[in-house]
């Protein structure tokens, strides 16, 4: 593409409009970013209140502005123009398409079926938040009966594919593009491969040490130890913050205003440490975004799913590897001192490896978790589809854990009412989080064959060929491709589960010697 | 007044309008509270482009908001309402007045005025900060003079009364119902009679060590420090924060999220100490303001002179005195140890109070400080009526401060280009320092007068008895009189300089035996 083109493009007025709109609603919704960053890291408390206040003005106000009737307007006369959209994957044919679809499914829902989400989330949360309390269903039950109905006549607003279903609907939500039939073809194969890497795991006599998540080291010295860490993989502290909060995230306000958060307890430095990496795999994809397009589609990220593929691949490909604690093991006994001074190599190394099924989903190890999400996965598809009833879903869920992980949950509590997610309306959303596993470990044995020097790079703490080659490959593309399409043209194969599989037999067999 | 009419009154559907537009641009002014002292505290360099544009989005849609024609129709029909007007410091009323006021000022502006407004201030900054740097005027002349012009504009815009001068139209938007015949009707005895005290203390042989300036003290410790004296002083820690910041300033929310800064210099206590117990006055007046008036007039601060009554309180009346250097003395010694051992009483309480006139305001000790006040005030003033041209200025600067302090400015950078007001437009600004030095002074007589015993509390670190009157006399009004109507109400009299200067010999005359 010449620059001549790219110039009578970009200024081509409804074009100009149109990024000109977005780009206010992107300014109003970055704004509520940062005060959502501040509401769980230095908000004192007096300010809860009026802060859910500011955040609903503020949803409301970046809301109208995006769906204000301009918006459509130049996204026809942007429409008409051939010169803008013949090239599919130039900038301004990617935002003029993904600006419609936001646009389309952001008009399409009747403002009292908004109203009612937005009443029943508040109410729903209250109630779940209860229950799990009082480890009581019933107490959850009504409002998550609502919710399911909500959120069938919401799916048929949306509508979806003939071939698909309502769940399909809401997942485009989280996941452009991904459907059910997909992800379970995509999960059946993992759940048989993990079943089997588990049993084998699980019934061996081996198992490596929990020495590295017993030491005591005092929170100042995480502190040190983790900034260095997220320093070394490549977050620009200049572009971005690290803080302290009780449920890590990261948020923000755009690629060179990112602001992740972590959290310490004196008894877990591997938690500080796996949080952390985790979020600066979320930060990293951030920063990675390009400045250009800040507030556009081509400078916002894919998917959650491909988010996730990000903060998994710093966390469990790069950060539980055997390569990383050869440069980690030292440094972090240089900086974290006697507290860690017993630990060897095997104990680190086995310590941020150690698999065990259990009831809680994020507590779950790298193996173990993807089953978590499979059981919540199906239920939830069986809630749309109608094949589910709200009152069976404690018992189906129990069986369920039986069935896949081998163990009885205690109670509600710890069973179907651990997560927060369907209380806030967000069905759809759990299989993003493997998905994220599975892009992940895919990408990363494409990045391994195209640097196979890379764990030697790890060894001596040198993570920028990683991240270029992330940066280059994935960051740099904003939403120029879905999801599915990016794993084709990076790895030249759809989406698949012999990547993790490998992933885990390779580094967790040895680990138990089987 | 019965709570049956007041329920009558708050529910009248106009009323009801009327506050619930003003809550909504104060929702959205009140986020970018947050955005900007996040600015200036945690936001990494990264953010400052965006940051910028953030503010401008939210400072549009918050004047867009207020402005709505739907206020004024509100307004309309509240004003209709006898029974909501009947009684001017009913709630009501002084909302409906006060928000009548904002309305037709914001209002009455042509567009065309504040854009160019809003550009002017920003290339005029950038003209001043080059100017200042250079220490050369020509760089910043011909901007001030396009300044001066829009303000003489802008008055035109505003109007006056007829007795009065187009900067009382300026000063307006800073200390409503100020004019400066009464500003300068309270400067002039000011003035002689600081002079003769400045006089004799400069003539005096005596004068108090300057030890406590020159101890140098690990920037940790004190921030134990003036954080324990912020608490004591009554700063609710639950309700806001104090970090850091390069210029000190209290900001943030609302009276339940208020956000205080300080700074601190390893050889420099005493500035961080006077920096915290300043902002820590305005905290606390944010603080004392009523929850169940946020986002209303009843719920805002008066004026700016009120509010610096305030932070000059707790910084110049309590924490410049003997009774409250008889309980932080031994405070700060434990706190701060070794580094102010050395440390006798006289030291730090004479540390404290030593006057010397020099040439930057913002290092200006609790006398001189009036004197550069006045010197703008006069100047500001001229150059309204067309008395002085903005070529004159440096000359007229430098005059005057040879005539008020008897000192000689050696350049542009330490005289007349010291100051970013004038550059943002902000013309009829700077007297509200010294009114609210003055206003601090007769209040604090008043407080004295209520309470005799008020500084053996102090001895003991005892400030909820001033905290308390400050809050039942002045914060819990809200905006329901003026400053100068409050000043009577709550001392009996109009605004005087004789408590000031009584304040100032009764204090200085001893450290310097004169």
């Amino acid at each position: 593409m010449t620059t001549a083109t790219q110039t009578a493009k970009t200024t081509h007025p409804a074009y100009q409009q149109l990024i000109e709109r977005v780009r206010e609603a992107q300014l109003i919704g970055s704004s509520a970013g940062i005060l959502g960053w501040d509401q769980e890291t230095f908000m004192p408390s007096g300010g809860v209140a009026y802060r859910g206040a500011q955040l609903a003005v503020l949803s409301r106000l970046s809301h109208e502005s995006f769906t204000d009737p301009a918006t459509g307007e130049a996204l026809a006369g942007c429409e008409a123009e051939n010169d803008l959209t013949s090239d599919p994957e130039s900038v301004e044919a990617v935002n003029i398409r993904e600006i419609r679809r936001r646009y389309d499914r952001a008009t399409c829902l009747p403002a009292a079926l908004v109203e009612e989400e937005a009443a029943l989330s508040s109410s729903a949360m209250h109630c779940w938040a209860d229950a799990r309390k009082a480890s009581d269903f019933k107490l959850f039950q009504e409002s998550l009966e609502k919710v399911v109905d909500l959120m069938k006549r919401k799916a048929e607003c949306y509508g979806w594919d003939a071939a698909g279903e309502p769940w399909d609907a809401l997942a485009e939500d989280y996941e452009p593009g991904c459907t059910a039939a997909e992800v379970e073809s995509v999960f059946t194969p993992l759940r048989k491969d993990l079943q089997t890497l588990l049993d084998d795991l699980m019934g061996s006599s081996k198992s490596p040490s929990n020495a590295f998540n017993e030491v005591k080291v005092p929170v100042d010295k995480q502190k040190q130890f983790v900034e260095k860490v997220a320093a070394q993989l490549g977050f620009d502290f200049d572009r971005g913050r690290l803080d302290v909060s009780t449920h890590p995230f990261c948020g923000g306000s755009h690629c060179n205003d990112v602001r992740m958060t972590t959290r310490f307890h004196e008894n877990n430095v591997n938690d500080a440490l796996g949080s952390t990496m985790h979020e600066t795999g979320h930060g990293l994809y951030e920063q990675g975004l390009l400045e250009a397009h800040i507030g556009t589609p081509m400078g916002d990220s894919i998917s959650l799913g491909i988010h996730e593929s990000q903060s998994r691949m710093w966390e469990n490909q790069v950060g539980r590897s055997e390569a990383f604690w050869k440069w980690c093991h030292p440094m972090m006994k240089e900086v974290l001192g006697d507290s860690v001074a017993s630990l060897s190599f095997e104990d680190v190394y086995g310590g941020a490896n150690i698999v065990k099924p259990d009831f809680i989903r994020v507590e779950a190890d790298e193996a173990t978790y993807n089953m978590h999400i499979m059981i919540r996965f199906e239920m939830e598809r069986a809630l749309m589809r109608g094949d589910l009833a709200v009152a069976d879903i404690p018992e189906a869920w129990n069986a369920k854990y039986k069935d896949y992980l081998g163990i009885e949950v205690p109670d509600n509590a710890r069973g179907c009412l651990q997560d927060v997610h369907w209380s806030m309306c967000s069905l759809g959303y759990f299989p993003t989080y493997t998905l994220g596993n599975l892009y992940c470990a895919q990408f990363f044995e494409k990045a391994m064959a195209d640097m196979p020097d890379m764990y030697s790079q790890f060894e001596k703490g040198e993570f920028s060929g990683l991240l270029d080659w992330l940066r280059t490959n994935i960051h740099h593309h904003g939403r120029r491709y879905r999801a599915g399409e990016l794993c084709e043209k990076v790895t030249g194969r759809p989406l698949e589960s012999a990547p993790l599989v490998a992933h885990l037999n390779d580094k967790l067999r040895p680990l138990y010697g089987v």
